[in-house]
């Protein structure tokens, strides 16, 4: 097994640059890093294998990396993640990964590093080969990131399907799709599809609104603004309930009623939303359930690291908060 | 220095136990708890130095102590604290105490027990003696803990000062103030006397509705519900935006005009409030520069454990935005 030692001969640099280079720490030239991390690939150096053997035991840390707790349904499920790991002993590395490819993998490299005994991983940016070198147990939110790798989600299809049929039943003829229309292989690329399918079938047409999740709230706001003024639509569905407030509080000042001319259902329903938001129809997910199984899988894998699941992908069953916008 | 070993030995059980208690970990009987606990205190037995002596370096990690993450104030202080920890290349132990002492304290100590470099505690639950036991570097968020501890708070008199002041400037008579009325010798008891003090000057009586910090939100809606049905207001102080949030939800329901009929003022301003809910005016605290601060002085103690600061109580400055509900 390649050690550290072997990394730095390899990459021409000291012991103590290697080390730095791979706890992100002091600053370093592009160069040198790229050299170790050249290196540490070249010898599939995993710097928690050698640490873990010596001291022969679980660290009882887990890394949880998420876009950013600064939005709510993060908050919570986070949130909801610590309680489940403190109730068997363990604690949280918790890593903002802020949409930032870089610190994602340098969060990775760190976690890695320091001899986690796992990571639940709910980031949003992909093709990071560091999550399938990383020899750790590994579970997933949302997002497909290898084949070994379980994933759990709630049912996107069947929550953005329940939305749209809200707004059908509820005599909608211009349903309207607002939020991220990505299509990377990740199980929230499913709510596009069945709000495309669900107004296929109902024979009306599809308008899709592309509004990423990592566009600022004041782009998302301005892009709504146009949105409002130059389409004749009579219900959205949002690929989140931030994204619908922001359409509802747009629709108050352009003079827009809701519900009488307009509907809008939202997606996530986290408590916060649900609290403070009360009018809002949303899509509630089940995030303590999503909580409570991301930390049951890991446990399972950090207990035996080969161990095989039934199944790969967990969908858990969402329901549809009828409040005021539909 | 005391070992694991004689703490084992003082309490009469096994070394397996011990560590156990500690690192609060199985199912361990009360008693069983005491005993350590007691043994502990008796030889001042402070696990992670010989660790530390041991290893002869830092570990990088440090343990911030929040309420909850899933209140969106604490989810942006601890999202830029993370920010902050991140840039010096050291990693967050995220513990969300939840109002509950125990959860705090046990925290506290598994904390200790795992070596953090040191902590950074906004925790709600006081009178924790571990804090001043601890032997580590903390500084503090908003809360008095012990002498030496530094703490880094917004300014919380100017803050609900100029919140009264608007109120009155508005032409408000009977201005109330509702939320946490505690005075526990925390720097957040200023925000009641700065609305006495101020409302005096103006020759107005003072009206206090308690609503604690950590009542639910339904509860929190039912008493507010109460007293806007009861009281005469025609403006209301806010010690957290959620509360004022929840006055203008029930201010609508009743069909209560803001700001005409009633006029609102909250206080924290976070980024999602501001975004989400534009129409309130607020008290907003400089989050960046507190979390920035807090990492600052922690790691200034990190680094020489017998530092000095110049003062140990730093009250960072305030602004009132203007909107519409006041």
């Amino acid at each position: 097994m390649a050690t550290l030692a072997d990394i730095a001969k390899r990459a021409g640099v000291s012991v103590a640059t290697a080390s730095r280079v791979i706890n992100n720490r002091g600053y370093l030239s592009a160069q040198t890093k790229a050299k170790v991390l050249a290196a540490m690939k070249e010898l599939n150096y995993q710097p928690n294998n050698l640490a873990r053997s010596l001291h022969g035991k679980q660290t009882h840390l887990v890394g949880v990396i998420v876009p950013t707790i600064a939005n709510p349904f993060f908050a919570e499920l986070v949130s909801k993640i610590e309680r489940a790991l403190f109730a068997i002993g363990d604690k949280m590395i918790l890593c903002n990964a802020n949409y930032n490819l870089e610190k994602e993998r340098n969060y990775l490299r760190m976690l890695i590093a320091n001899q986690v005994d796992g990571i639940i991983s709910g980031g949003h940016n992909l093709g990071i080969e560091e999550y399938q070198q990383s020899g750790l147990p590994i579970v997933t939110f949302d997002r497909h990131l290898a084949d070994n790798v379980p994933i759990v989600s709630c049912n996107n299809y069947q929550g953005m399907q329940l939305a749209t049929r809200r707004l059908i039943a509820d005599g909608c003829t211009a349903i309207h799709f607002l939020g991220n229309q990505h299509q990377k292989g990740n199980p929230t690329d499913q709510r596009l599809s069945a709000y495309q399918d669900t107004v296929r079938q109902a024979g009306m047409e599809s308008r899709v609104h592309s509004v990423a999740f990592s566009d600022s709230a004041s782009l998302k706001k301005a892009m709504i603004e146009d949105i409002l003024k130059s389409e004749r639509a009579d219900g959205f569905v949002c690929t989140d309930d931030l994204t619908a407030i922001l359409l509802l509080n747009e629709a108050h000042t352009l003079g827009i009623r809701v519900p009488e001319d307009l509907k809008v259902v939202g997606f996530d329903g986290t408590e916060l939303v649900r609290t403070y938001h009360p009018e809002l129809t949303t899509v509630v997910q089940p995030i303590d359930d999503i909580a409570q199984l991301l930390v049951h899988l890991l446990q399972q894998r950090v207990q035996d690291p080969n161990c095989q699941f039934s199944k790969l992908y967990y969908q858990l069953p969402v329901s549809l908060v009828r409040r005021q916008t539909a």
